[in-house]
């Protein structure tokens, strides 16, 4: 039987989703939580990866497994043996062929700013940016990523990718009591592009480059020196949509 | 000169506010930063403690200083000497007899719980209960705390007072988004006093108690095995009024 998990995660603690050689990552956690349910050594295939700090309010990934459980208790099982920073929030059945990765419709991704006063009980889950931001110059901006475009000018130099060509469905931004929150919804996202674009997006704001370049940035990779990665202790991947 | 501070901190990675020898408090941290502006060991005042784990959204303390330094520039000066979970919000000059601890008029606590799903992201700042409580119990109960009253059955023992009595201006509730926020307004609370109530509170909302049997324990001793204490981490100390 095939198994599709949602789950949440505090990113404070974990090198990321990935495993990696003695490090404590969620992926890890994952395996050695639904290897002891399964009696055996078990992958977990994850929806994509995350990076170092970054957290998950609903992220997923599939399994099989040869025990016969309930979904209720298959939750209560993985959740008792996973640390107090990943949560099992939904489990459900899925066709043997299923995959988590390749069958993502749509990933929503957000990312929190404090403009504000610090605040040291958020450090960990809002980039205490602290200073004025020109929102509408942020928003004229936040318009050209929507589309059909090449992202390459906004991905890592690690991120080896065929085609760097992805879909934004829509990029929104809310500012509430000091806070921005921007929205991301999107067929898909390489790694560290949400920090490029949203780093970016704060030189516009700080009025350092003009709004416009966003979009010769989409056209052309010649501008690559004005993007910016931001922190990634603001970023959260909210939802996965199959 | 004497100076106010008001001050926010993560309670997460303190063993509370007042100073123990080899372990890390807030006090510790604040004489530590203030002493290297002041060029000599400086004694920092403070409104009051809290407890391991809890939090302060805005506590204050006082203490003197002999440089000449603008308020702006005290500021700055303070924060670049505290770690990151301490940040100073405001300093304001005081008159040289000022206290913080006596001359407080009101003290604002908050004591939030999550009756949802868990929250990984919450586990630090939010008790994270996860099961549903009867509201309207818990505001049946809440209204006994509000007034003059000997409070000897919500403190710890430790707590060694001449007088148990406190006054309560208000108490209240709000439930939004499964999430409960208690806020109580008071002219002092005693050591374990906010969560003794608040766990008795909860006691209440579990129907294990009646809601009328707080007015008894408010009147005599004789309850004080239905007093139930709750986790630190959903407090915070809110404000401080003078």
């Amino acid at each position: 039987m095939r198994y599709l998990i949602y789950f949440s995660y505090d990113g404070r603690n974990f090198n990321g989703y990935q495993k990696q050689p003695g490090k404590r990552t969620i992926e890890l956690e994952l395996e050695d939580a639904i290897s002891k349910i399964n009696n055996k050594p078990t992958k977990v295939y994850g929806s994509g990866r995350t990076d170092s700090k970054v957290h998950a309010l609903s992220q997923t990934a599939h399994f099989n497994l040869e025990v016969e459980i309930t979904l209720d208790k298959l939750k209560r099982a993985i959740n008792t043996f996973l640390p107090n920073d990943i949560h099992i929030i939904k489990v459900i059945k899925v066709r043997d062929n299923f995959n988590a990765r390749f069958d993502v419709k749509k990933k929503i991704y957000q990312y929190y700013i404090n403009c504000g006063e610090y605040n040291p009980l958020e450090r960990d889950y809002v980039y205490q940016y602290c200073r004025r931001l020109n929102i509408d110059k942020i928003n004229e901006a936040l318009k050209y990523f929507v589309g059909k475009h090449d992202f390459s000018s906004f991905v890592s130099n690690e991120a080896k990718k065929e085609s760097y060509i992805r879909t934004i469905y829509s990029a929104s931004l809310v500012f509430k009591k000091n806070k921005l929150i921007f929205t991301f919804i999107g067929n898909g996202f390489m790694k560290y592009q949400v920090r490029y674009m949203v780093g970016t997006l704060i030189k516009v704001g700080e009025e350092k480059i003009d709004s416009s370049i966003i979009k010769e940035m989409l056209l052309d990779d010649k501008y690559n020196n004005l993007v910016s990665i931001v922190r990634p202790e603001g970023l959260y991947l909210k939802e996965v949509k199959y």
